[in-house]
């Protein structure tokens, strides 16, 4: 029989082989915030010829930052002062990358697994678990004939929804290519947000449906049959209008038949990032009037010949239609070093043209999560109000 | 305005930056399973010196295998053939534990993220995504007065439970040291070897709740306020009793009040792994007569000095009181190369002298998740019929 400080010993690290434990006893300490926000990143790796540092703060998104070694075996790297938001970042080390090995929180989204930066501030007390009333997060599956298999959503229901009796309001919510139903979870925060701007009086108390918006999948990566063939996940997949036909046909039947829903436009938001802006437009565009609030998120004019032969003549047809429905809200969010720039610079002009009112919220920064987590704190207040 | 393939590039690749694709064009497939179940693990590292493998199915945690340089930047290790079940595994380069960088899905419990491996058979079956009904599973916030905050749990309902009308009885699971209310779920997959279970007919449709059972924090790593003091995370606050406390006077109320439960010892349950094996007796045995069925998973007798004033004659007299309430199930499991095993059998020979009737499940490996599992897939049929 082991002694009894070894069996405590054991029971704590029940769960780890040796390796992890390597970073142990004397472990770096990573991230390292400091007062002003600057952060200190660090990592032992005393075989390692370079390590690099990526992080959604860089403005430009391809690069990466040198870390130096500060002895035999610890690199280490500082950023900033930094905005006080949260990031995700990863190291890479001799080219490989990696989390943060200890830095125990990870968030994710569709292929990507990255280690968490919350630095304290006025907009990441919005993302942060605070002492309010939580919301429950469900995930949920549907039934899906459009597509041909039952589907995997995450569903947020407002605090009190159980016992409150009433009826709620509802937002879907998309997210873009490379990523999945957890995505608005996991990095976007969406549940702790709503918890905040609810607590704050700052948003009506609504349900969110956040979907995947890839069709030839039922789920996130692991949470789909795990021997299926793989997936198709490339853009054509997302693209072929599939996801949009589900989302009327499948989605919104399923969810005003089991929640407490107002089933009515004047109640029905949906927003999305990239992709998932693209198929906010799709499908608002061929359903004029179903949704009274909608929010494209860094995402533009998706035209020429691989966007599913697009027909501008079509595309404002349906614009005129769309207008004539009155959206109450129409919310165009892009950062202004974000890639697709450019496309919703002519998205906007083409609305101009055709006399489609919008509100335009330029940002600072790219095509990240900082960027949507914002604009889900900003947009959110502007529903069903 | 760039090309629209290449908008098509960067829309599908929206979310990373240059680092992760370094991996492509021509990743390395990892992990290859082969006909026989055995497998090949790859990582492309052309600058590592050593990459070592580790994996929950080998028989001493302790180690790691071996892998070879294939090329001038692969290094590979064949494993197995290995029994059809479901493992977790990490390389460590040059000693840092890392993901597999190619492999999509990982699994985390506590300050552990790791790879996921999945190999067709009849008990990975069971923890799949399968055609079949499935229940809900829903992040849920608790007032805990007990331990002064509030608290996150995971709550499985059965499929049917929005509409049934009907009232279901309840599982209480608790995961290990160094874990917390995602284990289950991540790692356990409960709800799926529920939905699987009760589809087949072999379990009863039930309620799981998965609660944390670290009394120090609110919730997972990342469930809770981000800018909190360092919690404690050792076992003093673990086994200090207030997360037993706080199940019996905050999180059962919280369930029976707000869920549709059977109310009653004859359809109440409560099992735990490890730490939570030591919870479940600790809870068991204050209140004899409150739960109807008992499993504890990979614990033994927590006897000694540093358990917390362990009284033998308070134990016994406790197990007496237990044996006189008749639980319709006590149930233990242990591998037989569990660092704890020693400690199972003083417990079962305690058990023996006090002639408390137990039914004992003896398996192979260790303390990991591949026994919990099992031992999951085991319990739930018998429980509530």
């Amino acid at each position: 029989m082991k002694s009894i400080p070894t069996l405590i010993f054991l029971l704590y690290v029940g769960l780890m082989g040796s390796s992890w434990a390597q970073q142990r006893p004397n472990p770096v300490v990573s991230p390292e915030i400091l007062p002003d926000n600057s952060v200190i990143f660090r990592i032992k790796a005393p075989s390692a010829k370079s390590v690099r540092l990526f992080g959604t703060w860089l403005k430009d998104l391809r690069n990466t930052v040198e870390m130096t070694p500060k002895d035999s075996s610890v690199f280490e790297a500082k950023v900033g002062p930094l905005p006080a938001d949260m990031y995700e970042y990863r190291f890479i080390v001799d080219g490989i990358p990696i989390l943060d090995p200890v830095n125990t929180i990870a968030t994710r989204d569709g292929s990507y697994i990255e280690s968490r930066l919350m630095l304290p501030g006025p907009l990441t007390q919005l993302y942060d678990v605070q002492s309010v009333p939580h919301g429950v997060l469900s995930a949920v599956w549907y039934p899906s004939p459009t597509i041909g298999m039952d589907r995997r959503m995450e569903i947020y229901t407002p605090p009190g929804y159980e016992k409150s009796g009433k009826k709620y309001p509802v937002l879907y919510l998309f997210h873009g290519a490379g990523g999945d139903e957890e995505g608005w979870v996991s990095r976007g925060r969406t549940n702790y947000i709503l918890d905040n701007l609810i607590a704050a009086g700052k948003a009506e108390p609504m349900i969110v449906v956040i979907t995947n918006g890839v069709p030839s999948v039922a789920g996130a990566p692991g949470e789909r049959p795990a021997f299926a063939k793989p997936a198709t996940n490339g853009v054509q997949a997302m693209t072929s209008g599939k996801f949009e036909e589900s989302l009327m046909k499948d989605v919104i039947p399923f969810v005003e038949a089991n929640y407490r829903v107002m089933a009515d436009p004047a109640h029905r938001a949906i927003a999305g990032l990239s992709m998932g802006g693209y198929h906010t437009q799709q499908i608002t565009n061929a359903n004029p009037g179903t949704f009274s609030y909608i929010g494209v998120m860094s995402m533009g004019l998706f035209d020429g010949p691989n966007a599913r032969n697009y027909n501008r003549a079509e595309h404002i047809k349906q614009l005129n239609a769309l207008k004539q429905a009155k959206p109450k809200l129409y919310w165009i969010g892009c950062g202004k070093d974000d890639f697709l720039f450019e496309s919703v610079t002519k998205l906007r002009a083409l609305y101009d043209q055709v006399g489609l009112p919008y509100t335009y919220r330029e940002s600072d920064g790219g095509h990240t999560w900082v960027n949507w987590r914002l604009y889900l704190t900003e947009l959110a207040p502007k529903l069903f109000r």
